[in-house]
């Protein structure tokens, strides 16, 4: 196997978050599902806006706030993604590249503008998403570059792929081509309510080897089983996935594997600011260590401490230099 | 004197900061002077674009900091300044309502973009502003609401004012027409580099009565008198100034009358994260306390507690509710 250009390349929809605090009342007003993700036309996009208290702007999209954490941590990474060729977009390919991540997607010239998020945070530090997915919607098999995935040790997806359709078949395009390359695929479920739009094809992808490892939090693994019983789920998941994470907030995570589950704990924090990204980061955190071939225990752990760094602060991206933080906590790369 | 629509009326350049971290190098490798406000044309913004880190984009502009602030603290605030009917427009726009403040100056429909500054933000919490002014150049006497002034308790200039030339002129028609409804007219130096290229005029401002109260920052007081000796600078602003505000970092500040000089501390901090809107928040506060008849100290250290606030995060516009944050240190509105 020839060796690989990229640690980690991520297809993802590309996203500019619109962060702004807001209290529970809001959330009911507008009918959002506390802590979910929703898609919202462009009508729909205005009406929140309008609605919503002053905002920060930073650059998101879930698999992207991965491949950023990666970089940061010292990897090698790439992502794939469309935006237009905008104001927002500029701002999303400048923040990409800017945290050292390879993004050579070229831009929509006509058609949706760049995709946003409208995040809004409560008190509590929970963020509840509402997605014009915009120009990420145009994502095409296409874009997904052969050579770029077949000389990556890692490619990872994220669930929102399924909603644009394009997407969906460049995630099943990218997949193959990795797997032909000798490759792994990873696939984070993304939301419990993203799971219960197509059960049956992540189930699918993941019983049939179309992905060699999950991340999954509490919700989408109830979700994915239709269960309420925390066991019951983590057995059938267990059963069906070759590798898997679970990530459970303030309460740590388990990496399930079919001979052993492991669980680690959630590194210490001093005030939660804003969640949006945590899993995103865990995510990097863990492909990091795998990587570098350490065991899953300190893989975790890593992703837990990278974590730990986002949801101290507003927005998905990191703002400490990561690789320093995670050599001062003992990791080595 | 009939009764006031608005406690603060500002008019300013209009601008959304991109804020990314940065070292002391990157600004010695830009020939930036540090803690200092450049302007800057298109090509040198895209360089400096390009050679930056991943950013966040919070709305800024000097003044309309300070009228954020004063909305914040419960009193009717209003802005007067130019962006472009673009994204970054628009971000301006919904970010200063959202606030609270009235804003309707029509966008340019034509003409640069919306204004921006690229703020780099050094370890040590300080910040270097490079401002591509944009659309705010085409601020214009016509935009200066003779009602609305007329019907403001006090004005509030910014000293950037002064490099576009146009928007000068409807800075010396908005303060006339203040002066002419007998309201009070307030202006910030803005940056002593801004002192150095106006300072006669400047000056002639203060001497004249043009103002009524001046906020200076150290640097921009020695700028102004031309000497290294604070307190030569201190005598000449008291001789000339009707009142004056003179802030200094972690030293707290200055209030200047002809009669009297009153020292108030800085409000303590955790951290110092960005001290961009350091200024802007603290007259704010200053502004709001005069409005509800507060004396010169108690003005100061509602000034001193909101400036506290926005330092501790990035971006200079408040990330807490200060009407909260003041009444829970003992203000009474």
């Amino acid at each position: 196997m020839a060796s690989a250009a990229f640690d980690v390349l991520a297809i993802g929809n590309a996203i500019v978050d619109v962060i702004a605090r807001t209290d529970e009342d809001f959330l009911i007003r507008h009918k959002m599902r506390k802590g979910a993700m929703q898609l919202i036309d462009e009508a729909q996009a205005a009406k929140i806006y309008d609605a919503m208290g002053p905002a920060v702007e930073v650059s998101g999209g879930s698999a992207a706030n991965t491949v950023v954490g990666v970089a940061g941590l010292g990897l090698r990474a790439a992502f794939i993604g469309r935006v237009k060729d905008d104001e927002l977009g500029r701002v999303f390919a400048h923040d990409i590249r800017a945290a050292g991540v390879s993004f050579t997607t070229p831009p929509s010239s006509a058609g949706p503008s760049t995709g946003r998020c409208y995040v809004l945070v409560t008190p509590d530090g929970e963020r509840t998403l509402n997605t014009y997915l915009g120009a990420a919607q145009d994502l095409h098999p296409n874009d997904v570059d052969a050579d770029a995935i077949a000389a990556a040790q890692f490619i990872y997806l994220e669930g929102y792929l399924w909603d644009p359709k394009p997407a969906k078949e460049a995630f099943l395009k990218a997949a193959h081509i990795a797997h032909a390359a000798g490759r792994k695929v990873a696939l984070t479920l993304s939301d419990a309510f993203c799971v219960d739009r197509y059960r049956a094809e992540f189930l699918d992808l993941i019983r049939r080897g179309t992905v060699d490892l999950v991340f999954a939090n509490e919700h989408e693994l109830h979700s994915l089983y239709q269960t309420a019983d925390f066991d019951t789920a983590l057995n059938a998941l267990r059963n069906d996935a070759r590798l898997a994470v679970v990530t459970r907030s303030e309460k740590g995570c388990l990496v399930v594997a079919r001979e052993s589950t492991e669980a680690v704990p959630a590194s210490p924090i001093e005030r939660l600011v804003d969640a949006t990204g945590a899993g995103d980061l865990f995510a990097a955190g863990f492909l990091v260590g795998l990587s570098r071939d350490a065991d899953h225990r300190s893989s975790a752990r890593l992703g837990a401490l990278v974590a730990a760094e986002v949801i101290q602060h507003l927005g998905a991206r990191p703002e400490t230099p990561l690789k320093t933080l995670a050599e001062d906590n003992g990791f080595e790369f």
